[in-house]
């Protein structure tokens, strides 16, 4: 991490700036230049807090050299993740088809699907029970008895099932019969579930939020993660 | 509501379209040109969804007319909503100022932040007990302590305040102590949790979400307003 | 074309609309509904000014329904268009694949990489004479000598090849040597560009700019288009 | 500059780079951490070409510090940029209202509204004889025609006008005629017509591109400037 000083600064400042950054378990690298000093952070900072930094008086920018992340970071684990469902392995080379309709409508639906669904090669049903409409007007999909729905038909075709949890509320619900949890886009910075998905065991499939950056997408990952999940 | 036939359409399927609107309580206009023909929906099209008509084999496109909103929507109610918090009033003129920390830290600051804010003439109070934060590692507010923390200074002050809810879980909590319920950026579209303030009966700030449109963000009022809460 | 009309309006002012619109040899449809009347315009649009009619007093807004292109437009050459750069077909199935260097640095470089293309399959030789870079201060290209250096490895190898024009001072040294013209990303709106290489019969390969929607994009090629030349 | 290596690299490509460093005038700073080694770059890296650096092997990523732009930076001419247009101060906290039509149709069009402009106090007129329309079919303006009319209404009035320009094509007859030239926000790429404006004594207006980064927009100045202009 390295934090650009402005041009003129207190040396007392300086001084208990350097003392701060020790406290974290860093060392830092002091080096004057011609228009700015700049000060190095050397160590694990992905756990230090850029906004305070950035709102030093004496501060003129703070840039991440490493990944604010560590949990959801390939250096840190080096080998592929591989998430085993049921017997069906994501990641690591191996290529899931997920599929099934939008919205879960009828058991008749979804069974006829599903049969269609694994005839075709495909490891996993997905569906909607829980719908995630930008108009209230929109149907808003079956709910509870969707998911029941969903875990009979996987039961008889034999697919594990994914489908999106929307509120905590049916949290429970979910780890009971759910087999892989999907997080929407529209709920990718809902810190709130990711930290309860994270202490769930289940698989989470996580959506890229509209307009979000890679970044803040494993950032989000990082929050599960950083519960005790690393199945995501 | 114009749908746009693609040029070569079964007339069967058109008898059936045709039928389908009228028991929405709509009627339609059919008008044929040169390249492709045009069926206009005449009435209330804001309960159509039009993703339902756009899947249907013979549409070529949907484009609206009418906004998709109605108790979002000055058409309905040309006059100013005007939102009274305890004799401040927000909207129709008025200009109120909410100002306060970030983040709640201690009672102190908070007091200290709101005799300051008072005295400069703000109306209400603000200040983050919850705090949504890109990062698991960085701070992510008091929780419940700093709602108390808020209460106590706002009763002590006489200024009302407002702060963000996160999470349907604390909604009592916010009901019972909080002047207004901030729905931050990154919860816009959490349906869920729009539609538990819509239950209630306090004033909700909305903010818009990153990179919303216009549209998707008073999409986001409706949920809230058409469960009851029209304090948006 | 929909043309919605405010609820209080002028009936002289609607005379005047419904008159001009009939001299751009268009027929209206008007439609009264309870919140707002509704004025179709039937007959090609493509060359209404929306703009104009956005600017009308009486009117709230103007949806178009069928696309403000003509020439680039499917619906009015539904057959795919192929374009034969001296021999070699694009489009209408036909795939190719043009290969190069970014920039063109010596002869002996694009020489070496020219024959590796030609083994590989590719079509097409492409390289960067001209160079589009966002500071000033990098390599801006070795300008019309690279192109000589294209042409030069181009008749030795017998590959057909592709470069970016940004200007129109050397529209005839491109139209020239060069087989395919690039209009990169950063001028897909650099509208006098565009009519320029309207005006040639070469090949157009016409880059989407950062943030272009579709439309803006396929506009681009009808400006090409308008010119002439429908080799894009 | 901070340039992160990869954790496997090779000590003698290592030294190439440290050399190479060298004789661009710059020093460097090797750091080496648990996870990856750094080099800081130190001194003026404003010409470092980032991205020739990027294509190495060794190198994982490159973080600018400092800005990539020299003659736009406040950190190397800290007092504002003033610019006087025929004794109109633009810069520097004097505050200037431009004003006119969006297209110039008339004489007695423009005559009219710079007699009003005039009246209401602002400092420039403006007005576009070059239009950059998003369609070929909408109205193109009038050209060389409509930068007489500007100019003899300028004249007239007394009034110094701005007004765009689209293509090197009219370059003399706006040097002549113009007294600051706008490059639209369409345009703000188009370094060879940057490059042109930069080699005249002319102010220059420069639109911020869609969904362009300021720092893009900062090279754009950046363009113009090195070529000698700074009345950007």
């Amino acid at each position: 991490m390295i934090v650009t000083i402005k041009k003129e600064y207190d040396g007392k400042q300086m001084e208990n700036l350097l003392e701060w950054i020790k406290t974290l378990g860093l060392s830092a690298h002091v080096s004057n230049g011609d228009n700015c000093t700049i000060v190095g952070l050397i160590g694990d900072t992905s756990k230090v807090d850029i906004d305070l930094l950035r709102s030093l008086d004496m501060v003129e920018s703070v840039t991440r050299i490493q990944e604010p992340f560590k949990n959801a970071n390939r250096k840190f684990h080096p080998q592929d993740t591989i998430v085993d469902v049921k017997g069906h392995k994501i990641g690591g080379g191996h290529f899931t088809v997920m599929a099934g309709p939008c919205s879960v409508e009828t058991y008749e639906q979804v069974l006829s699907i599903a049969k269609d669904v694994k005839k075709s090669g495909a490891g996993l049903l997905r569906g909607g029970a829980f719908k995630p409409r930008t108009s209230p007007y929109a149907f808003q999909g079956l709910g509870e008895k969707g998911i029941e729905i969903l875990k009979a038909v996987s039961d008889e075709v034999g697919l594990p099932f994914v489908t999106e949890l929307m509120s905590e509320k049916y949290l429970d619900l979910f780890v009971e019969k759910v087999d892989v949890i999907q997080i929407g886009a529209r709920n990718m910075q809902n810190f709130d579930l990711l930290k309860a998905v994270g202490k769930t065991d289940k698989p989470i499939l996580l959506k890229r939020g509209l307009s979000s950056t890679m970044e803040e997408w494993l950032m989000s990952a990082e929050y599960v993660m950083s519960e005790g999940n690393d199945k995501v």
